[in-house]
């Protein structure tokens, strides 16, 4: 089913196990139809690769799924993943894989591990399904059992252009309450603020400067995308709640400041901000 | 001075006063070697005027600024606006126009009415000095005092491509405490957060998604500016203080409810966040 000759840019170099003889792998792709696994399903159909797809309204099962495909990918909702990974892991064996693109990593990765004995690899692309090209993304790979697929799948991440970074599960869900979490709660509180202020949208516009025509965007693709899936990111990260207290400590002593008219200390606080971005390129 | 013939397109058609046999108006700029006084002068040069420049290494004192010029332009940071303005504007009399730039404007139309006898117009670019095209940015217009020079100078900017909106110096004041002084209290916020959790900035890049990426480059644009110029934005603006409470509060609640994991709350806040952009162009 591959649509590419042996001299295809698509084809990855690495056979999984390197046995150049087997088949091409099949991926099967669990909630196939959601907004990620549409994006899967099309990654991975553009790379030349037979794609299976189980969802609420196909027939497969999840038997017939872990049978014909040898790479199985979970794309649910957070709150449902570890009770699909515990009903399709077992119908996967030692010689394939088990990979799945939730936002938070700990407890999926755990799942996988307890429930098959397939080689476990947790994956997260840092990116919305709106994005067509994966060129410059990132994708935290958190590989955990075997090392077989591995080089596979990098390399087909590597390939398409994104920027792979290898983590654990844990270190990755540390990162991911500051990066999606506190980052989501920041500009929710922002558009709650101006939400509760009452000004119309068309005079916001019309007073608006460019940092805050930016961060009216940041609002809008929070608002334009699946609530619940922002309030599973926020609610289900046990590294958030510690680093929002020490957000709301700050904001508090900002609160101080400002009633103090203590401009000097804010000028301090300000200058600490370079120390983010050094080294960062523009 | 003008460099145009009668036929430019910079030529305003709208001369002061209406006395078409008028001299062009020599446009003087306080504080013209700043930051947004050296856009103002490139602006108003580029548009044909001839331009006086005082500052603290000019010449030129202000009695002989007045004295020249037609128009006055302040550009000096906020806490000196009302003693520059006092010092300058008992030297303009009716048939002049007195212009400042500052962020907020409360105060500085004030003290220009009492200082002096010119026409007043309280003026906000809303944008930094590193615009090179005014075409589609927002200036605020508080027209205060006198109706001669109004329409040439919002004329001026109107031809160039701004978008020109006219409200009260209290109002504008009301605005900026959300789209400058929230805004800039939020972007603070989650710059101090990144900075006290001590991840290296090529960390941040490599686990960055793109929301959090526009997140860093809202935070790097406030570090690379004036740190002086937003605290004085934050502790001068006297609606910002009981807007800030009320983010907090926000901030409060949402921490109650995430370490509630209470998603459905969460769900139902983002979905409040549709109705800030609604109707807004993408």
């Amino acid at each position: 089913m591959r649509g590419h000759g042996a001299d295809s840019p698509c084809r990855p170099p690495v056979t999984p196990g390197g046995l150049k003889m087997l088949p091409e792998p099949v991926i099967g792709i669990v909630g196939g139809r959601g907004a990620m696994g549409s994006w899967c399903a099309r990654f991975f159909k553009q790379n030349g690769y037979q794609v299976l797809i189980h969802d609420k309204d196909t027939t497969i099962t999840l038997a017939e799924l872990a049978e014909k495909a040898s790479v199985a990918v979970i794309s649910v909702p957070i709150p449902v993943t570890c009770e699909v990974i515990k009903a399709v892991g077992p119908f996967l064996g030692a010689d394939k894989l088990l990979v799945d693109i939730t936002s938070l990593k700990a407890e999926s990765v755990k799942a996988m591990l307890a429930y098959s004995e397939a080689e476990v690899i947790g994956l997260h692309p840092l990116f919305g399904p709106d994005v067509e090209d994966i060129k410059g993304h990132n994708v935290v790979f958190c590989p955990t059992r075997g090392d077989k697929w591995l080089p596979w799948l990098k390399d087909l991440f590597t390939r398409a252009g994104a920027e792979v970074i290898e983590t654990t599960p844990e270190r990755h869900d540390e990162i991911m309450a500051l990066v999606q979490g506190l980052n989501h709660l920041n500009t929710i509180l922002m558009g709650l603020a101006i939400e509760k202020i009452g000004i119309e949208t068309k005079d916001l516009i019309a007073f608006s400067t460019p940092a805050f025509r930016t961060k009216l965007n940041l609002i809008r693709k929070i608002s334009s995308q699946d609530p619940h899936l922002y309030a599973e990111i926020i609610a289900g990260n046990p590294h958030l709640p510690s680093l929002f207290e020490r957000y709301i400590e700050h904001a508090n002593h900002l609160k101080e400041l400002l009633e103090g008219k203590n401009s000097p200390e804010i000028v301090r606080l300000i200058q600490k901000l370079s120390l983010v971005t050094a080294g960062e390129k523009g």
